[in-house]
């Protein structure tokens, strides 16, 4: 892929910052982001980092008719010695192209994004809050722009990552949550956009939701579209389960997305010795077990909260309630060791931390 | 609802206006729009006309990354008279309310909505096209704009009506399509967004349109995401067969739009004397009555082209072709009669059309 030059204009009227407390997540954004356009005749071209500020979109842009558009969520997290680190930052700009791949949209050079992500993270290094437990959230996005109503891939389309420094998921310590198994919506099907992290199975979890807060639930654990048997997600995260001497998750099928803190959850516990396999889980079999007492743990693995520990699991009249609905050994061992890592407080076996300082200059142009 | 005002800016610099025969679809705008916002404190607000431009959008605009987002696809054509005709534009702006529902977002008043949009074709009457199956394609649509990265509800939407004037759809009369059954991907499933009209149903049906396309086919059918031998859909239209004495149509089970061409084909159809049912069909059953002869006609429905002649029907090897790949009996009384009414040239049996110049000022405010 061609070689790309990366424009920088900085604000001139910067921000006050936020006091630490007073954040929670996603709803405050840093002085800058990065953007960059596709054309058919240029290929992905003009990066740049400029002021945050609105875009200029056509009414007609077709991200507004169908949807067309992709994104990644990931973090960046101050060591002690406050220096900037990613957390397998690679894995995110990967599963980025093959949600571009499933929506049609042209693939973007993995190796030039992350230069100039760390770009903009060194532009943004004050932003990333200094407490314990708080980050600067990342979300690169594409959208599709072309002004034209056909249903067709859009011949142009604007990349961009804006940063939003978040509080601390627990506020106070890692806490389990209730959970109520979805019978009605689906949120994704084999053969549909499930492994794609795209806006549209988003818009569809809404509903599902929504009906879920209002029966004083967190959130929902997602059966497939097909059978409403096989256990999927919880919410926006991959679901784990210690039963007996295994620890069990869902198996890729094509509508679960293929989560990076799942990845490194699987990792780690295999590194301690668990036995972990990837396979189909039914709820039927998950109650089944529960009756016998063998499921001893549950919990959600995902960028946001790193690991989420399900305390309570109804499905229909059926009550589920893991470890007395306190935090088992595996999720707080996990949460502990993936914070650690992430903050470069511990050692990290795997490589999986990248220093935006470091080898941050190699590929100026 | 309360009483909304509108207010109206014209532009300054008007367009020239395209020639007839240089139009296509979705490609031209005019030169104003209908705009309104939602807030929670407002409700939906602030209605007004302006010049077409571009729309200021935070990055972090919902829309961006949920998907959440609904839109509408209806047409204003021109009577002998000169006169501006809608047709049966009530039951789009009740649909978009059902979409607006399943998305989790505001209901908007469909009397008000109907009444902004008659100003707006009378303003932009010009724009119009005059020559033969030429018309105004209306597209309203709701983004959710509040900049938050959180999953949940949009706290603030703009809802926007935008024209576009459209060249023919069969520039040399009606005229048979090559369809194939789509059997790897999945457009919607029972549960999930399919009934709703919804950018993510459209972005999840791109990659199979693509492929189709690379292999000669101007659409797919869809199939169930469930058992896939359900038919559900062909492209973005409802589709119909005749079998035998029998018309028969997919019937609405939550995954299917429920097409107001549909709605219009079967009244006619009945009105006609036709036996129309709404019922399941499996591909299979389909090709069980085609290999005895049965099936007599197919052919697709939407507000684009009216109806659309399916020639031939491939399901793997298996080539189904209709009507000898002509446009038949049906599909071409069909088409007339639609044609007819919805251009004032003919009697309009169900009161369909509304004439925008009359009754407009009714609710002036
Ligand atoms: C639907 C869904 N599943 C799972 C995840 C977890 O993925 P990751 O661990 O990469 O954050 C996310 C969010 O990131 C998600 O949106
Ligand atoms: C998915 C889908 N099905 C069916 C239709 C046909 O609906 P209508 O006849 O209301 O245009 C449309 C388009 O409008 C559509 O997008």
């Amino acid at each position: 892929m061609a070689e790309q030059s990366l424009s920088v204009f900085k604000t001139t009227s910067y921000q006050e910052k936020p006091n630490d407390h007073e954040l929670s997540f996603g709803r405050t954004f840093t002085d800058h982001m990065f953007l960059m356009d596709y054309s058919e005749e240029s290929g992905w071209h003009d990066a740049r980092i400029t002021p945050y500020q609105p875009l200029q979109v056509d009414p007609a842009a077709m991200v507004f008719h169908y949807g067309q558009s992709v994104f990644e969520g990931l973090k960046a997290y101050l060591s002690p010695e406050g220096e900037p680190l990613l957390f397998r930052p690679q894995k995110n700009l990967q599963r980025l192209n093959q949600s571009n791949e499933r929506l049609c949209i042209p693939q973007i050079d993995e190796d030039f994004l992350l230069y100039a992500l760390k770009q903009l993270i060194q532009i943004e290094k004050d932003w990333i809050p200094t407490s314990e437990g708080m980050s600067l959230y990342i979300r690169p996005t594409v959208i599709s722009t072309q002004p034209f109503l056909g249903v067709a891939p859009s011949t142009n389309y604007t990349l961009m990552i804006i940063l939003s420094p978040v509080g601390a998921y627990y506020k106070e310590g890692i806490n389990p949550v209730k959970i109520a198994v979805e019978n009605d919506y689906v949120r994704a099907v084999r053969g549909g956009t499930g492994e794609a992290k795209t806006g549209g199975n988003y818009a569809a979890s809404l509903k599902a939701q929504e009906v879920a807060a209002q029966d004083g639930y967190a959130q929902v654990l997602w059966l497939d579209g097909v059978e409403k048997r096989y256990i999927e997600e919880v919410g926006s995260m991959n679901v784990f389960f210690k039963i007996g001497d295994e620890v069990v998750t869902p198996q890729l099928n094509g509508s679960i997305l293929n989560g990076i803190t799942r990845d490194s959850a699987m990792a780690l516990l295999r590194h301690w010795g668990y036995h972990v396999t990837e396979r189909v889980i039914t709820i039927d079999e998950l109650y089944t077990e529960y009756e016998k007492g063998n499921v001893l743990e549950a919990f959600g693995t995902g960028t946001a909260a790193a690991i989420s520990p399900i305390g309570q699991l109804d499905w229909g009249h059926k009550e589920m309630v893991f470890n007395n609905g306190e935090t088992g050994h595996l999720a707080k061992n996990l949460y502990d060791t993936l914070m650690g890592i992430q903050y470069g407080k511990i050692d990290d076996p795997f490589d999986w931390v990248i220093n935006v300082n470091t080898a941050v200059s190699t590929k100026v142009s």
